[in-house]
C-alpha cells in the first residue's frame, strides 16, 4: 500500500465500544469538511451494542487496521491517548490531534499539536461541541450514531461520569436524528448485553483496557448485565479464561467489572496480584476473588482513579 | 497558610515569559468568569520584556509560589504540561485544566482534565478564542496585554510558529486596547533585549526550558538580541558560566540559542554531550562548540523537533 502524506487516518482505541466507533466517524465527517484528508478506521470489529447501532442507522462498520504507518505518516486519535490502547506503532506515526475524555497517560509527541479534552460522559459529546463551534451540520444518520455513543458511554445517564453536557447533547441530537433516545436507547443498551452467544474468552477481551500502574500490568474489562447471576453462572470457566490470559499477555492483575445497568451495580472479579492494591482502593474485604460494588458503573471514573492512587 | 479546598491557581512555566504571565492572567480572569474561583500566579519573577508590559498597561506582576500543595489541592497550567517545567510538587495536586501550544510529554494525570492545546503561536492566542467561545468580554487593559504575549511568542509575526489565527487575535486585540502593535510590539521586543545589565548566569537562565531527551537531561535557553556580536563578545564568560550549570544541575546537553530578532537568524552555542545529536539533527558542522543556523527563532517548532528525531 502507498504511503500518504497528506491522508490521516482517525481512529478511537483497541477493543472497540460504540463510542470509540462513532467518535472516530464523527471526527473524521467534521475535519474533512474543515478541509483536511482523513478516514474513519477501527482497531477492532464492532461489538454487538455496535452492530446493533450500525444495523439501525444502516451504516457500515468501519474498516479494521492492525497498522498505521504502512498507508499514513499521520494519525488523528479519538476516546483513547495511552499508547497500549492504540495501534501497535503509534509511536512511529505522528499524532496531529486527540479528542478525548479520559485521563492523560503514556502519552507523548515530538511537536505541538491540536489537543481537545474534557470531563464529560463521551468523547462523541465533546465532537459534537466541535461541529457547533465550527459550525458545521451534523446529518440526521450522524446525529443518530453520536447520540447512541453518548447513551452507550452513560449507560442513559446513570452512570456517574454524565454531565448536564451528555444530556443536552443527546436530546439535540435525538431531534435531528428523528428518534426516541429514550426507548431506542434501552433496546441498544440490551442489544449490548446479549452475553449467553459470547465464550468466555470473548466476554474477557470485547471491552478490556490495560494500564501500567505502579510498574504492574492491570488489564481491566467491564461486561454489561441485565443479570449478575447468568454471568456468574460461568464464574468457573471465566476464571480459568482470565488466569490463561493473564499467564500469556503477562497482566499481573485482572479485574472483571460485571455490571448490571438496570441498578447500576458492580460485581468485580479479581485474578491476579495484587489484590490488595483493590482492597485499599475501595475500602473492601475480597472474599473468594470477588467482591460487590453497589453504585459502581464507570471503568473511568470510579475504578481507575483510586485504583492508580492505592497503587 | 490555610489549604483550600476550592479555590485553584493557575500558572505558567517556570523562567516565565510575557506568555507564561499573561495567560495564567487571561485564563484566570475567564475561569472565574465562567464560576470558579481561581489565582493567577507565577513561577518566578517577569523579565526585562514582561516589566515592561505590566508597566505599560499598569498591571501588577503576578504573586510567585515554589510550592502548591500547600495552597490548594488543584492546579490550571497554561503554557506549559512538562512536569519538569512545572512547580515542584506538580505531582502532589490534580491538574484540572491545561491550555498550552506545545507538545505533550512527561505528563500523566490519574483523572480526566479539560485540556486545550493547539499548535498556534501563543496560548494567548489559544485562550482568546476561549473567551470568544464562551462570549466572556475581554477588558482593554487585558486585551493588551495578551496581544503583548502573542507579539512576544511570534516575535511580531516573524516567527514560523505564527498562524493566521494569531495575527487575527493581535489585530482584534489591538483595536479592544486601543494600541498601535506594531509600533508598540518593536518597542516591547527591544525592551527584552537589554542584555548589557545582566549577568552570564541570568542570560543563561532567563528563558531556559529543560527536556528529556533519549534518557538525556537537554536544557535550551533562548536570548533575543538584535547585536549578535555584542552578545559573542562575552562567550569565554557564557562557557564558563554553563559549564558550571551543567555540572551543578545536571544537564547533559546545553544550547544557549542567541536570536537576532531583526533578521531572524540564531547562532547556537552548544555546551555538553553528545553534540552529534545537534550536527545530525540541523544537518551542520558545530565548530568550536558553535553554530549559524539562519532562519531559526522557535525553540518549539524548530529546535526540539529535529532534536528529539535525533536523540
Amino acid at each position: 500500500m502507498e504511503i500518504s502524506l497528506m491522508k490521516e487516518l482517525v481512529f478511537g482505541h483497541k477493543n472497540p465500544d460504540t463510542d470509540a466507533i462513532v467518535a472516530a466517524k464523527a471526527f473524521s465527517y467534521l475535519e474533512n469538511k474543515l478541509g483536511a484528508d482523513t478516514e474513519a478506521v477501527a482497531l477492532g470489529e464492532p461489538n454487538e451494542e455496535t452492530k446493533f447501532v450500525l444495523d439501525h442507522f444502516d451504516e457500515p462498520a468501519p474498516r479494521v487496521i492492525s497498522n498505521a504507518k504502512d498507508e499514513v505518516e499521520a494519525v488523528m486519535l479519538v476516546d483513547h491517548n495511552e499508547a497500549q490502547q492504540s495501534v501497535d506503532d503509534i509511536d512511529q506515526v505522528q499524532v496531529t490531534h486527540v479528542v478525548d475524555h479520559h485521563r492523560i497517560a503514556n502519552f507523548e509527541t515530538a511537536a505541538p499539536l491540536f489537543y481537545h479534552a474534557e470531563p464529560l460522559g463521551c468523547c462523541s459529546t465533546i465532537i459534537y461541541k466541535l461541529f457547533k463551534q465550527n459550525e458545521v451540520e451534523v446529518p440526521a444518520k450522524l446525529a443518530g450514531l453520536m447520540l447512541s455513543a453518548i447513551v452507550s458511554d452513560t449507560l442513559l445517564f446513570k452512570s456517574p461520569t454524565t454531565t448536564p453536557q451528555d444530556e443536552k447533547a443527546v436530546k439535540e441530537l435525538a431531534k435531528i436524528a428523528g428518534v426516541d433516545y429514550e426507548t431506542y436507547g434501552l433496546d441498544m443498551l440490551k442489544a449490548g448485553t446479549n452475553l449467553g452467544s459470547k465464550t468466555e474468552e470473548e466476554l474477557i477481551t470485547s471491552d478490556a483496557k490495560s494500564f501500567e500502574m505502579g510498574g504492574k500490568t492491570v488489564r481491566i474489562d467491564q461486561v454489561n448485565t441485565v443479570d449478575l447471576d447468568e454471568v456468574f453462572a460461568r464464574e468457573d470457566a471465566l476464571r480459568a479464561a482470565i488466569e490463561k490470559q493473564n499467564q500469556e499477555k503477562g497482566y499481573d492483575l485482572f479485574l472483571l467489572m460485571v455490571t448490571n445497568i438496570l441498578n447500576s451495580d458492580t460485581r468485580l472479579l479479581v485474578i491476579g496480584e495484587p489484590q490488595e492494591a483493590v482492597s485499599k482502593a475501595f475500602d473492601v474485604k475480597i472474599v473468594d476473588n470477588k467482591v460487590d460494588l453497589p453504585g459502581v458503573v464507570s471503568r473511568k471514573k470510579q475504578v481507575v482513579p483510586p485504583l492508580e492512587k492505592a497503587f
